[in-house]
């Protein structure tokens, strides 16, 4: 199942993705929240409800995928939390040693935008580049959750473009402010529950492209601290909550390593395609 | 005016402080949400309406204060931002340099509780140590706000435990694990509203006590980067919404610097008194 949060008249919807067309669940489940938070927090039978829209739902409700206006994909998680240094390569490519245990910072939800929404160059600076990441989206609350049961409190996957202003991720010791410009976490397209997708995600390729050009290619089999171990790593220490998201971290490959650096400008086009997930496509504009 | 949450037969509700007794707001106001989260996002008209209550409110809503249950000030507000070596001799005392930009970290709403609930002790670790400083809670809206202009955006004050768990802050470069362990973000007493403290908190002294004995006594004069600051450098970044908690930075004193080491272990009792603001106190428990 594919569900999708986006905008119709300015109000905020959820709809379930069926190959080319959505169904706008505030037609065809007029009871259902509005939000797909609320919805990851109800009881979880109500994600059977909704899959059983693919065939119930009135035409009505039926839409073209073609035209939906997306929106993030969850507007206000609870925590974003966001892990770095998760590919050796990238750590590598970063002047850093690969990581004994994860580096964790948290994004604000101001950050977020949806597919297809406009990243944000700030006015305060040019240094805005890309980072390609799958991202978890916890389904099941917990805490003390052992790898073996990691699974069991993920709701799917989504795509995430943890987009950095590097100047600013270097002003001190903590990453955090560079990590959580307005307009800069793309979100999205679709929450791809997991029945459709490996066991954690496990050996998918994750490929990032700048105006077509490929900038990551990388595959998850090479993350250093795969999905069960980040979740028993996280619930060991705080609650994970329904809706909660784990930005798992980004391959080799980012503009600020090449020579020269690669930075995003606007009219460019950033796009993220993970294997199961579909493509996260965001053009950047100035603030 | 001086607004607190606390819980009552298992339901959330927030109250007027008036000396020796709280006004119970979901009797004395049934229209009035019951999150203070959003009466801060709300119409700033409100706040007249419930500055009038210390007069108006029926008796039956009259609540002694010694009676009540406090929860955490705001429950889940949408970013809790903490400043870290904000004093120059805390950042002395932990070997580093005094910053020329401020460290930032967010902690996730699982970690906050109220005054007089228990700071946890997690099982995976011993370092709990106290950090006593100022929050400062956002009531208005902004981006790019000036200096000048900062102390309009400010709802009030209140008093934060940025309770760490050092071990965990210092597995990899960045702190947020470390500051983010469920029950350890002490939160409160209650929202002292600006026009009753000294601007932008300034030159108010800030002391800490564990088991009475003072480890932390300083003044807001010596904070690295004063709260107009604050609001400046983050807003030039991000939108800060009503009810973000900006939690200022802890002055020296801090246990894990002290020879030796001092950390807080189950039934110690953590006090820090700020000037205008009252005295957050928690016992400590384990896990």
């Amino acid at each position: 199942m594919r569900i999708l949060s986006f905008v119709q008249d300015g109000v905020s919807k959820i709809g379930l993705r069926n190959q080319d067309e959505v169904i706008d669940l505030s037609i065809a489940l007029p009871d259902l929240p509005k939000d797909l938070l609320e919805v990851l927090q109800a009881d979880p039978a109500l994600m059977l409800k909704i899959e059983a829209q693919i065939k119930d739902a009135p035409q009505s409700a039926r839409k073209a995928y073609k035209d939906i206006e997306f929106s993030p994909l969850i507007a206000r998680p609870s925590k974003i939390i966001c892990i770095g240094r998760n590919y050796a390569a990238h750590a590598a490519e970063g002047g850093a040693a690969t990581p004994t245990y994860p580096e964790i910072f948290f994004r604000g939800a101001e950050s977020l935008i949806g597919h297809k929404q406009d990243i944000i160059r700030p006015t305060c600076s040019d240094r805005l580049d890309y980072e390609g990441e799958v991202a978890v989206i916890i389904g099941k609350k917990g805490r003390h959750i052992t790898k073996e049961n990691a699974f069991d409190h993920i709701a799917g996957y989504t795509i995430f473009n943890d987009a950095t202003i590097r100047d600013y991720q270097r002003k001190s010791s903590q990453w955090t402010i560079g990590k959580t410009f307005d307009g800069t976490g793309a979100f999205g397209p679709e929450l791809v529950t997991s029945d459709e997708l490996p066991l954690g995600m496990k050996e998918v390729q994750i490929q990032t492209r700048l105006n077509g050009r490929v900038m990551q290619d990388a595959n998850t089999r090479d993350l250093v601290f795969p999905v069960d171990y980040l979740i028993a790593t996280l619930s060991e220490c705080m609650t994970l909550m329904p809706g909660d998201v784990i930005v798992t971290g980004t391959p080799a490959g980012v503009g600020y390593a090449r020579t020269p650096p690669v930075f995003m400008k606007p009219g460019d086009v950033c796009e993220i395609e993970v294997e199961g997930l579909g493509i996260l496509v965001n053009t950047v504009a100035d603030e």
